[in-house]
């Protein structure tokens, strides 16, 4: 019997989860010899919101971040989270940057790239999956689970086989808002196992506890990989415990061989790190419980609960949590991750605080309602579409199909401040940002100077397309 | 298909493995209505430490706060814990005293009472088991789960066998530190099921976070009942959440059918009881990681932690988890539960403290060790033995066979003090602690001098056979 694999989210999902991104690479290093004796499938280490922190708020460069891990890192595949056509970022980039994003992650060390579409428009992941393929990697191709009407088994039974048309080597089924009940997991997984004839890897978050029992009854119904965090960084918005989901497996044939007290060892580490950097535990809170309702992941709540304190309206989270499923239906359902979350999360707070419903309608809402994301997965309320972007006509093409390429631009522009085609691709991404980390090196005051305090959570926490998180 | 039913431990075990047993009747008493219309198949409310810390921290008259419960409380039944032949004490009681508090336990308002014994020791169940059958209760008797050579799938079934026997209505599995994994869990409950005939109950504690999947997995093999509670007195040493549970086994045709909005109701009441009180959410520790080699139930570690705190040597906690596996076993491998994890938990701390092990045993390790509390599941270590007890020879009778009526004695006692058969029972348990409640009483100084602020954790944590945690 083969044995259930595992992935440790530790240093890219579970810090980005509990601590908003702000794990250093000198609180990785020491502990990465551990992680790679463990016995895991891979190591998710970049990729998702850490490049952006990165440079943005710990004065790092990226890049470097990825090549001292590897070196460290000789056994385990190292993987990454991509934003498909969004790269790291938040909106879609032109092909050319894609390819050659794509390109130098691998080089720096990359072995698997999980990439996945938020709106689950496969062709915004046409070009990522062929860049990824082109560069030698493990390309992993994701459904990103969500609940409503148009979402069926078939749905994803589809996009997932439009995937492993377009070259995927596995799936993922990226469930971020810990939505996948036991028996929903059960068959999810043993239908894409039968029918797909590829490796699946599930990915849960804990967010209401449900995730520990999907996992097993998954791995059940024969899943080859799932993901988990070290216990100080699981539960609560982050990743099941890996010590849990092991010991609970232990009894099966296709139990995982990672030695339980090895991983006691790595969580003491990392509960040393978080007590010095002054971070919480997870925790599982009424609202995140409340997460079948609204669909909210958990990093999003406490993004809204920032947003209303500042308009001291805290009062009214109810109200907006309400609205939240009002909003995505009337938008044609889309999966609520990164930047859709961010995008219907911000409409249904104008829609409660403004007092009339799409009276203000950020430029994000707008794109999306264009067709700027792709195509939603049901068809916008017309009503809406109309309030929003009055007799307009939606894109019906590959969004980044408009996008005119970006390299050349990319590389005049920061002429004189980058010193390698990294940093090319860094200011592709995060133009400003880039420059600004750019300049702080030449000054040689990056790397430390930026944040050496815990980060506040709610620093980072605004609604605020720029600095969203991502599950 | 019958739907699963759910038992809230939220004002018994919920409370006391949280909150140091903390509740006050005053916070029971708005929520009651709303926990009766929640569809339960009971409300676990009494028994167990609830006793006791009434009558010794909070000033109230336990029996008056079940009087309380039971009149709000129209539909669903109340149960309690009970300790079979030690009640809600820490020693065995005389059988006059046993009948008749159980008695009084059903004609305040008791419909279920859950009886164990720590040892699994048969005999200790006889009278507790008969007195509450004559009473009119529903008897559920309780194996105590626990991992070691002598407990055996066998033994519990023979234990479960004999209770039923004995004219047990049902069987609990009482799994107090979150050792069930989810198949063996399956496997037990199937076993248990197919041979019994009887309503089969799973008892089990959040810890590690093993308590949701062993659920889902129990439910499959067919357990008629799973206890849980309420979000904010859930996780951590606590049950596993009613909100998860209920949406875990919702796609299932034994789904239960309590509605869960109605019970974000209620967690929104014991989440305001939370914060004015003061008390911390539950959470799981890397040490409550490690359960499966120490096997010590959490509630166990807090007591632990602060009787190290005090000797100034919590830098030994490793150690003595370390000891704690060697003693059980020298011991006989007794189920960690109350009395028998501060039996163990006190000798191995005084193992690694004194430099010499079993240089100091203190009188309830000796008590063990000469049979007072029952039959240890295996031998007791031959050396061991005689340097605690030397040559005396360990009772082989049911230790109760030894003790002198107490009823008597006890109303004699406290002749005008007591005020009611109640009071002569609260004595027979606690006489210290009784007579210094009745004489505030007296007073007019009970119900709310005693404590007003939120319990430190500490103050009842220390590692004293005389205010002990039960899971
Ligand atoms: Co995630
Ligand atoms: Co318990």
């Amino acid at each position: 019997m083969k044995k259930i694999g595992i992935t440790d989210t530790t240093l890219r999902d579970g810090h980005q989860s509990l601590w908003a991104t702000r794990m250093r690479t000198e609180d990785m290093l020491p502990i990465l010899r551990e992680l790679d004796d463990a016995g895991y499938h891979s190591l998710e280490v970049w990729g998702g919101a850490t490049f952006d922190v990165c440079l943005r708020f710990l004065g790092e460069d990226p890049w470097e971040r990825l090549r001292l891990i590897k070196s460290e890192v000789k056994k385990t595949p190292l993987q990454m989270l991509l934003r498909g056509q969004s790269l790291v970022g938040y909106q879609h980039y032109p092909d050319d940057v894609v390819r050659e994003f794509i390109q130098l992650s691998v080089k720096n060390g990359i072995d698997i790239i999980r990439i996945f579409d938020a709106l689950n428009d496969v062709r915004n992941m046409v070009v990522p999956i062929q860049a990824a393929k082109e560069a030698g990697a493990h390309v992993q191709a994701s459904v990103v689970y969500t609940i409503s009407p148009v979402h069926t088994v078939e749905h994803y039974l589809e996009t997932a086989r439009e995937l492993v048309k377009l070259g995927a080597d596995s799936i993922c089924i990226k469930d971020m808002a810990g939505l996948l009940t036991p028996l929903k997991a059960y068959k999810l997984v043993k239908l894409l196992k039968d029918e797909l004839g590829v490796m699946i890897q599930l990915h849960t978050h804990y967010i209401g506890g449900m995730g520990t029992i999907a996992y097993v009854k998954a791995a059940e119904a024969g899943v080859d990989v799932i993901d988990t965090a070290s216990v100080p960084l699981a539960f609560g918005a982050s990743q099941p415990p890996v010590e849990t989901v092991v010991r609970a497996l232990g009894d099966y044939n296709f139990a995982s061989d990672i030695n339980i007290p090895h991983l006691f060892k790595i969580a003491n580490y990392f509960e040393g790190i978080r007590k010095a950097r002054g971070y919480e535990r997870g925790i599982t809170r009424i609202s995140d419980m409340r997460v079948f309702e609204h669909q909210v992941p958990g990093g999003m709540i406490s993004n809204l609960v920032s947003q209303l304190e500042e308009q001291k309206a805290l009062n009214r989270i109810d109200e907006v949590l309400d609205e939240i499923p009002r909003v995505r239906a009337e938008l044609g359902y889309p999966p609520l991750v990164t930047p859709t979350s961010q995008i219907v999360g911000t409409q249904a707070v104008l829609n409660v605080l403004s007092g009339e419903r799409y009276k203000l309608v950020p430029g994000e809402v707008k794109a999306y309602v264009k067709g700027q994301y792709g195509k939603p997965p049901a068809e916008v309320d017309p009503l809406i579409q109309k309030k929003i972007i009055g007799d307009e006509i939606p894109l019906t093409e590959r969004p980044a199909d408009k996008l005119l390429p970006g390299l050349e631009k990319a590389e005049n522009e920061c002429a004189g401040l980058a010193r390698s085609r990294e940093d090319v691709l860094s200011y592709a991404v995060f133009p400003q940002v880039a420059k600004k980390f750019f300049l702080e090196r030449q000054k040689g005051g990056s790397k430390s100077g930026v944040e050496l305090k815990p980060a506040n959570s709610k620093e980072d926490s605004k609604m605020n397309l720029k600095e969203i998180k991502e599950l």
